[in-house]
């Protein structure tokens, strides 16, 4: 574990300080290509629709050069290019957008999701929707929501327990058939499932709207980011065995630990997961 | 029918103005409720989940104090309270916060839905997000979306056939096992179906972002303010018989001709819905 691991205040304040410097560059070139006449989908897997924008690539290779002035030092794994290694023990995780089929929907659900850490975990994570100009960001000092309106301090709710919880993931259709079954189990007992939201859900989440957020089959790029913005807000991310879930795969996350817990025991019910 | 079934270009601008005024008067309202310390969720219906804010009833409330002072003349269908019957052969078709469940979520895609024409339908709509600040809206001279950015015609797009149409609903379990059968029909042949956005889609539909959209159960202030927006931006909605849509229940909207009729053929291709 290098010393960054510590994350000096320094360090804190400068990877913060690229971070912004990065979502505020990737904000015009989204939005030039969201419900824009640039938009050019390509199919990135033949047979299969996982479309990529333009904007994907213009974003990422913009927060590369970013990365490259003031952060050369760092690795960078993103969505769209091959990963850079560098030698601070620290990484820069980014999927420029995230949400490609709500992004070519034209639903304000997509965002840009920045991470940076050691290999263990992010330590700052953000979600930016640049179209509703929202941005959660979450850090080992603080957890905010920045908008035109103002900024708040983010933070995950209480709940009472499955009843009372409002599930959220992207798609009915989540995963293999075992993932599909254990997650009805979860879907059965809570009090509302909504879809749709792509990783906007986080931030809800991070913001004590919703209560838990369940998917599968994701990077690692999908989740750190969101997963440093919710565990600085107070919440819990895991994989569906409990373990770190900063690798991507399926993803658990809740605002309330115990209701965390609830849902965990829930999704290995019947141990094929 | 009444005269004003002609819509004199005075009794345009007068009827948009005052839809304006509505649609103003709601946003401040529904933002100070939404995802705010303010929020008091009751239960409308004992044992199903259908919240109503008490947004919406102050929402409603201001509406028809509105509507006293500048169209008492005009009749009022609203979710809320009880129908007020006037005189001039027109009403009033207000659903003050559409996507309650979108709502208490804190996701932005509830809308505050606003209508008036005579009794065969709408001849001026408006879905309202005051969140992203957007509105959309159609009357008989324009289809406009409207936005702190700037404003825009809207218009509906062309598409080659369902297997290029992106679809949306709100809910995948949609309607009776029937009506779910038949929705998975079409479901089965597009692109994309996503859910989730509530009457936000009718307006990504409005804006030719999205192709379809197709829903059962709604009631009629859910479909009249995006049906004459997206008939005044070039699109076409129906119920699932192909008859006119605008008293509710199952409503298939569609951007291109041909697709409404591809779609609403799947719809009823076993003879039962």
């Amino acid at each position: 574990m290098p010393e960054t691991a510590l994350l000096s205040s320094a360090l804190h304040d400068e990877l913060l300080h690229v971070a912004h410097l990065l979502a505020d560059a990737a904000r015009p070139i989204a939005l030039q290509y969201f419900r824009g006449a640039g938009q050019d989908i390509e199919n990135k897997l033949d047979g299969d629709f996982d479309p990529v924008t333009v904007a994907d690539r213009l974003i990422e290779r913009k927060m590369r050069e970013i990365l490259a002035q003031h952060r050369p030092q760092d690795s960078i794994l993103g969505e769209e290019f091959a990963a850079y290694e560098g030698t601070s023990g620290l990484t820069w995780v980014l999927d420029p957008i995230d949400g490609t089929r709500g992004f070519i929907s034209g639903t304000p659900t997509w965002g840009v999701l920045i991470a940076v850490g050691p290999e263990n975990g992010p330590l700052i994570g953000m979600i930016d929707q640049p179209f509703t100009g929202e941005r959660f960001l979450g850090t080992p000092k603080q957890a905010q929501w920045q908008h035109p309106s103002g900024e708040r301090a983010l933070g995950t709710r209480r709940c009472g327990g499955l009843q009372d919880a409002i599930l959220f993931t992207t798609f009915p259709e989540i995963g293999t058939p075992l993932e599909q079954a254990a997650f009805n189990r979860v879907r059965d007992r809570v009090k509302l499932t909504r879809y749709g939201m792509d990783c906007y859900a986080y931030g809800l989440l991070a913001a004590g709207q919703v209560d838990l957020v369940i998917e599968a089959g994701l990077n690692a790029y999908d989740i750190q980011g969101p997963l440093a913005v919710i565990e600085a807000a107070g919440g819990i991310v895991t994989d569906w065995q409990g373990e770190p879930a900063h690798k991507g795969g399926q993803v658990i996350a809740a605002g309330d630990p115990a209701l965390h817990a609830a849902a965990l025991a829930l999704l290995q019910a019947d141990g094929t997961v």
